[in-house]
């Protein structure tokens, strides 16, 4: 399979839900609408989203109900970065080769439109054709919403950037690493999986080989992150490289070295691609996104 | 009946519950458990939370199915004053005679407080136990969680509190007001009313009448707000009394002057209470919380 054109045809269908999905501008808030799109719109890979998707399918799930899980997952991961790039916690200034949303909107406007995001995603997916809130399917949406809520949350994503952004220019050892890493990013990663997994209908010994498939790719992930923020060239990445190092940022290169990480990250999709031997060629694009993350340059 | 024991009543029940619901505390994570037990626990009024239990019960709900909406309203409304009074939005040091949260943790851990407390209050929700979900009331609680998404999200709260923002310093007129009340407090306190009403079983007319009822007391509480900004006494308010006037705020009392305001919000809880005319003995506490919103010195 073209895993290129996988992930393009798949970005595009989760861009126009995205569009769809959005509430609509009004009068009062143009501002606030314009800041949402300038960051849901700035060129992002939509990894999680497109993982959802093709973890439903990879066990049999068909047609659209995927879809507002897929978005509610890329609006909260929206979200998390307007938040990362503020003045009082990354103050970047740029993402994906774009101004980031404090530097178009003020920091007031990018404040609120993360908000914004995070409480769009959860009315996405609680907001189910009637047919599904009347049969037995309400328990497994209800399910699905408190999962994505478990990740995004205080046990999750955003207890792993309070613990990343203490443990800025302190020396931090390899738990400390883990812990960020499996909960800022890993969390969402695994969760996209479990989520279209779930709602596909996988059988219970699936969903735990996902999981392992998840666990595994969202280190790898971030692992290729850190890597890329070392050596990645800024015009592909979109924004300044090597700013992890000059703020002190935890990473693995920083504890590990550049190359004992690019091992790590390559044994993590050895791994994750391993987890998937109980699924058939319906898991293929989840095997080629695997090595995808691994073999980017952005 | 005794508003005042009602009231302290309800809150030590929603004050004990929302000890219950909060993710415990681990290792990595510390400061973000006590900036948020911070924020929650700073001696709020709970009116949300007791106006969705009183809702709930003046329908005839029964037990402690409404807890957990009950303190998932609390902790977005201390979400979004976590929010509001960051150094980019309103930049407040004191809230209820204590510092603020960025004061005591810091601008990052006070932005992820919010964000946490958000998401965590959506989890709350969806958390609801395995008998609920497998039986038809998968659909009633999605219905919840959407109502209050709605209420919290880009066309409700967040959106209310954008317009705020954008019309500070600026000549605005009564439609602007009125918008950015009904949005940025209406909207919370209308869903916490609907809510209890949904959750208790209320028929299609009681509800109307209770949103009525949440209608017009939210757009007094906020007038009454706004009075007490201008006239308070600044150690009942446990914060600076005439902020909104040095900040160029758009308020009820700059728009209408101090005695029409009163006027209005008097008039306001009057439609409210005229608005419980369908419901029996029942309503007396939400009768009760209207008449002490005007009444109220804090």
């Amino acid at each position: 399979m073209d895993i290129h054109r996988y992930l393009q045809e798949k970005k595009e269908k989760v861009n126009s839900a995205l569009e769809r999905y959005l509430p609509k501008k009004e009068k009062f808030t143009l501002n606030l609408h314009k800041a949402i799109q300038h960051s849901l719109f700035a060129g992002g890979k939509r990894i999680r989203p497109i993982l959802s998707i093709a973890s439903f399918e990879a066990v049999g799930g068909k047609g659209e109900r995927i879809l507002p899980f897929a978005c509610a997952l890329e609006m909260i991961h929206t979200y998390s970065l307007i938040h990362d790039d503020l003045p009082a916690i990354d103050n970047d200034d740029y993402r994906r080769g774009k101004p980031t949303c404090h530097k178009v909107f003020g920091e007031a406007t990018a404040i609120l439109a993360g908000d914004g995001l995070l409480t769009e995603a959860f009315k996405l997916m609680a907001n189910q054709p009637a047919k599904d809130h009347l049969s037995s399917d309400g328990g497994l949406i209800l399910d699905l919403i408190n999962e994505v809520a478990q990740a995004a949350g205080v046990l999750g994503m955003v207890g792993g950037q309070v613990v990343d952004i203490e443990s800025e220019g302190k020396a931090v050892d390899l738990p400390t690493i883990q812990y960020i890493h499996t909960h800022k990013t890993g969390a969402m990663i695994l969760a996209s999986v479990r989520v279209g997994a779930k709602l596909g209908g996988a059988q219970e010994e699936i969903l735990k080989a996902l999981s392992r498939y998840g666990e595994s790719l969202g280190l790898a992930f971030q692992i290729v992150d850190d890597i890329l923020n070392v050596e990645g060239e800024a015009d592909l990445m979109g924004k300044k490289t090597g700013s992890d190092l000059s703020k002190g940022k935890a990473t693995y290169p920083s504890v590990l070295g550049v190359e004992e990480s690019k091992k790590r990250a390559k044994e993590l999709v050895r791994l994750a691609v391993d987890a998937l031997q109980p699924l058939g060629p319906e898991a293929d694009p989840l095997r080629e996104i695997a090595r995808f993350v691994v073999a980017r340059e952005y």
